[in-house]
């Protein structure tokens, strides 16, 4: 892995990913030991578009290494509304910190972004585009319930937009994995991300139903179906129906069925689902320190031994 | 005490209070033996309504003990916007933070919040319900000025609405003070409130006035009268007049009588007030500071010995 | 100095100033051995008007301090909404913090909030009035590449609404410096600035082109030249045009020119100056933070020694 930059999770190699995870198990089975490692660095926070769990994570993350943060705040309070570029503000805050996490509504903003600066760069998001520290987070839960080897990865929802899913069912084409892709027509994956998948060899199916491969996972990955991707209303609640899941779809399902969900959820999973042993999106999304956690001490390590 | 959430002040004990006033009062002396207590914790400040300093007071109040804070932010850039309910956010957030402060428009919030956490819960202000914290720091600072036994306690201005106005008469009916209501006669102390004080064996009276008090109290506590309660400008204008502090006023008044406010005010205390010895109002802000250490102190001491 | 306030830079002689710098330049040379220096304290970010810049470097400041900050937030958030003056603000925000750091738009406010306080306060811009931190910053640069003896500095842009300008122009008299103002006749040097620096025996002049005086300088210190001040978008575009600046115009400058600007640039200096060796806005705010470590340092030692 380059160790200055984490633009997307395409950069990272199987052997990278699993240095990451094994990482993050570590400070899961001791978080304390980690405490006071960085505590002499500060992580700048420089969201373009508002987050509350990426931010806070990747803030409690840094609080747990010992570091600092500053915070940019909100974009209609920074000087990019007097009109200064992208380039021109990350080269101001790498001034302030010893690595960057940005999140940004277009695409490639990242990319750009670390052209410019010389201390380590996460996205945390571009658009359409790429976050990397999501999909090592959605790595690392399905490796601790079921593994990454041999395993039935069903991902449902909506597969044409999110840009979660994309980043997912790129990266597990490092593992032994088969991927059951669940949803409307109209919401299919992307032909260039098929085309992908296929090009990488990678074992895919696609469904417009769950009831047929539902009972072979391991894993079901949900995900939201947003009401602004309708036209209509009604088209919008009849769909977002048929790809919800509730406590009686569960019953022809693996004992050992994990269920996650990138969050925020809205009717895609019923409440009675979190209490069975299935649900384990709230760990996922708590999953989000200690991944980030790893991968900030793997991005900084190089960069501040010695000189605090 | 439970040791996992303050939900109102209604749940403490006389022995809870001072508990909590006792250690207040020993970090005051001393607050640097403080720090450092809690540094390897964090607490998550979730307000889904703007707060300066009963926000920047428990951010303060964290960072004297050591510990670290991650906040929510404001609800506009939070995933709230998405739908997400309060118990899923709440769920999210418990991943990050050894204990976390809730402030939220709506009443019983933070009782329905603390089913779904498990690290300890405070509530700070749910809408028309408890805000525990203020009514502790208003507590100390009587007590720290006056004692609280054999005391007269006046409580002026918006008795009808103010929950701080509720919860520290409540609170007060644990200690041997006699309490004198003062307001117009449309913002009266509500009936349900009244009737748990008599229940409790209160010493209570209610004017309109306060001319035939003053000269008694020791206490004299004064909250804002709004002027969105008035349907009319002018109405609005006479009331506040008449139930406005000035200088002259507190010449009839014992040398020793203290003058409290919750704060923000507007023109309930006049400026020349600030400068009597009667004046408290400012230092009672600042005891939200020890007030809370002491209380997240005994939040965390049980939950994080031993594992940091 | 004295020791408690930072209001205005006209407050400080040759000899505080340089006290700063120094401190700065040792801060620069070996910054991991000021980190813990201020452990116990807390920084007040009282920002009543955004800022990106100013406020992070604070904040990164302290932190670089190994001291810990509380931000009062947006002000929209606040109990100013609530009708809360400034003073009363600030007597409550002092029981938080061991310092203040204060950003507000109405010029006075600093001064007047001053009055409220004990604990120091820092003027981080009040309107068109002082922003004392800026100058330092800009003197340290100066300094920095040129040195503050027998230099010739340019100004170039809006020099009537400038506070930035207004505010290094009169440091600049307590050191052997000439100083040659470029600007359109209508942003001119207002009269009472021109009044004051001819006062104090400070060698300037005033030019509306930079071609006769580029050759002279040893430092080019440009600032953005806002649309807002022109009726009309054409006048806007030629006068913004006529005081850019790109590579091929620095040909004929001194091979050690520095060119510095406050920042965010829009259009004033093309982004092709950023790779030439005169180069040095961003390194100039990056120089905010050495400088307000010092002054931190200086405003927190007598305050805080022995007790925390």
């Amino acid at each position: 892995m380059r160790q200055d930059h984490l633009i997307s999770a395409t950069q990272l190699s199987r052997a990278d990913i699993e240095a990451v995870l094994d990482r993050a198990a570590e400070i899961d089975a001791d978080p304390a030991a980690w405490h006071g490692r960085h505590s002499g660095s500060i992580l700048g926070l420089c969201f373009f578009e508002p987050s509350t769990r990426t931010r806070m994570s990747f803030d409690t993350a840094m609080k747990r290494l010992g570091g600092r943060t500053t915070d940019m705040g909100a974009v209609e309070s920074s000087s990019v509304k007097k009109g200064e570029t992208l380039a021109d503000t990350m080269r101001v805050l790498e001034g302030y910190a010893d690595a960057l996490v940005l999140r940004h509504p277009s695409e490639g903003a990242a990319a750009m972004a670390a052209e410019f600066v010389d201390v380590p760069l996460v996205n945390a998001g571009d658009g359409a585009g790429q976050h990397p520290t999501q999909t090592l987070l959605d790595l690392y839960t399905i490796r601790e319930n079921a593994g990454l080897d041999d395993i039935t990865v069903g991902i449902m929802g909506d597969l044409k937009y999110g840009r979660t899913v994309h980043s997912l069912a790129s990266a597990l084409t490092n593992f032994d994995v088969r991927q059951e892709f669940v949803s409307p027509e109209s919401l299919r994956l992307p032909r260039s991300v098929r085309y992908d998948l296929h090009g990488s060899g990678a074992q895919v199916r696609e469904h417009t139903d769950l009831d047929g491969v539902l009972a072979d996972l391991d894993i079901l990955y949900v995900t939201r179906i947003q009401r602004e991707r309708f036209p209509d209303e009604n088209e919008y609640r009849k769909v977002a129906g048929e790809y919800r899941i509730d406590a009686e779809d569960l019953d022809v399902a693996k004992d050992s069925l994990t269920v996650l969900h990138p969050l925020p959820r809205v009717d895609e999973i019923a409440p009675e689902v979190d209490d069975t042993r299935h649900a384990k999106y709230f760990e996922q999304a708590h999953n989000g320190v200690p991944i980030r956690m790893a991968l900030l001490d793997s991005l900084l390590e190089t960069d501040t031994e010695g000189d605090r």
